[in-house]
């Protein structure tokens, strides 16, 4: 479709596998996947952190698209020579220029199919509202904690990361794949309607917006001394009331949810999920916000879409 | 308990990290697991791996105990330096002799709690026909595969592996840790039974006796070409007749099991194992057998554990 170029992204972390798998077999059997005549840039994020089964090399690549990584530092780590270069060929001075990007994940925590989206940019919600409406896909808003900056999809002028679980890391599941490819069908679908002028916009659009991050339970030498709790563990967005059991030790004392900072029910997502050990994460707590969609969604869109 | 050492082993696979972690909790907290008496050496299988979250640094621990590693190789791997290490302390000649072993895995695969023993000794049957009729715990027989040897737990002189699942590799997960606690609470008042001689032992022990391992699909660069079929992802221990569906393409196709060396129902599992990608098994296909229990078990059993 003219002026529509699509960059659609798997493998970002090379140790999710499934969707860099079904865009391998996608190149043999162009059917598999319904384009709706876009123009689609498909390609593997993190290409050497794939044939190695690792999250990253040096560095998070889909944490390397800071302004600093970009533009001055002259650091030569494999993730951010390789966030420079996709900028360069489908960034907004690329040769393969593209308006949106999709940013193919899977996670080993229970998220089932979800949407992620970074701020409140009306493009991003107008798609996730039509997405979310065709097959009800829950939507993480994020809106910036400093623990963690720099994703790949800020970097274009719209972009939705696809996450979808559980499945461990580095294992092809049916499941994820036939999720994956559902999703992605969908999506193009209704980007090649807003194109054509025919998308149909939903009332309203339900997010979880991020409201904070917690870690494990930990002892005294900073190792984790207590365990996600069995109600909690697997119940990705399943509401938690303050008070409710939260983690559990070894010999079924439990710790619960009491914290000042957040409201009365709150939605636990990335419960437990294995690369986020490392950065100190347990779960991320949200709080479900209906957003009305706005006619000025739908404008932004079209203009981005028909420049 | 005089003269009965039982060497218990976690994390045997680095990134396997259920167990450890209990067996940490414990030390801080002796009642967590009552030994009953027995004199139990509880220790890390592969602590270097361990702290790199990684299954093994060099050579699979759990294939190393082969008799060329053990006794004429001089190849320094260090796993192959950690299973001579293993065998002179708590080996025939070592300081801390055990005549049992347990050693504690998980797996990606939804296997429950199980346990696999290695071939027919009379006393791992005994042991395993208690721990069954106890809490109905599935057993792996495994009789030997060319493409398979070097197990740990063949080169003492009585062992079972405790094998737990679904947890995704380096993942703390709050039910794998209850089920391995209460496994091996259960295994303890077993073994002290047999010692005290008021073990009550069940009239048969049902078996799956390994049959042969499945490769993945391949295309013509060896790369996967088909995945699990999601009826039999996760499905770990439930009968599969011939003709099932097996393996399932991108675009839906399937391939059904088809194999002239199996009988008419098998068993599947280590469904999707993780760690088993790299060996080139999809899966290991059982078959159910029922074995009486004799006497003679009971026998071998007490003269092994009151020398």
């Amino acid at each position: 479709m003219a002026g529509l170029n699509v960059l659609l992204i798997a493998g970002t972390h090379g140790n999710e596998v499934n969707a860099p798998w079904l865009l391998d077999q996608w190149k043999g059997q162009p059917s598999l996947i319904n384009t709706h005549a876009l123009n689609v840039f498909s390609i593997i994020g993190n290409p050497l952190a794939r044939t190695k089964s690792k999250r990253y090399i040096d560095y998070d690549l889909n944490r390397s698209f800071t302004k600093d990584i970009l533009y001055n530092s002259t650091i030569d780590k494999y993730e951010f020579n390789r966030a420079r270069n996709l900028i360069n060929e489908y960034g907004s001075r690329g040769k393969y220029q593209s308006q949106i990007v999709i940013d193919c994940h899977s996670t080993t925590a229970s998220m089932g199919s979800s949407l992620v989206i970074y701020g409140r940019r009306t493009v991003d919600l107008a798609i996730a509202s039509l997405i979310q409406s065709r097959i009800g896909l829950p939507v993480y808003l994020y809106e910036g904690d400093d623990s963690q900056s720099g994703f790949l999809v800020q970097s274009w002028p719209c972009g939705l990361v696809l996450e979808i679980g559980p499945v461990a890391q580095s294992l092809l599941d049916s499941r994820i794949v036939n999720q994956t490819l559902i999703c992605l069908n969908v999506i193009f679908e209704e980007l090649s309607k807003v194109k054509l002028g025919v998308a149909n916009f939903p009332e309203k659009l339900i997010v979880h917006r991020h409201l904070k991050s917690i870690d494990y339970p930990r002892d005294f030498h900073g190792k984790q001394s207590a365990v996600v709790h069995p109600r909690v563990q697997g119940n990705d967005w399943l509401t938690l009331y303050k008070g409710s059991p939260l983690f559990q030790y070894a010999d079924g004392k439990c710790l619960h949810l009491d914290d000042n900072e957040i409201p009365e029910k709150v939605t636990p997502i990335f419960i437990n999920e294995a690369a986020y050990k490392e950065k100190g994460i347990a779960m991320i707590l949200t709080s479900r916000e209906d957003i009305l969609v706005q006619d000025s969604w739908n404008m932004d869109l079209n203009n981005l879409l028909n420049p």
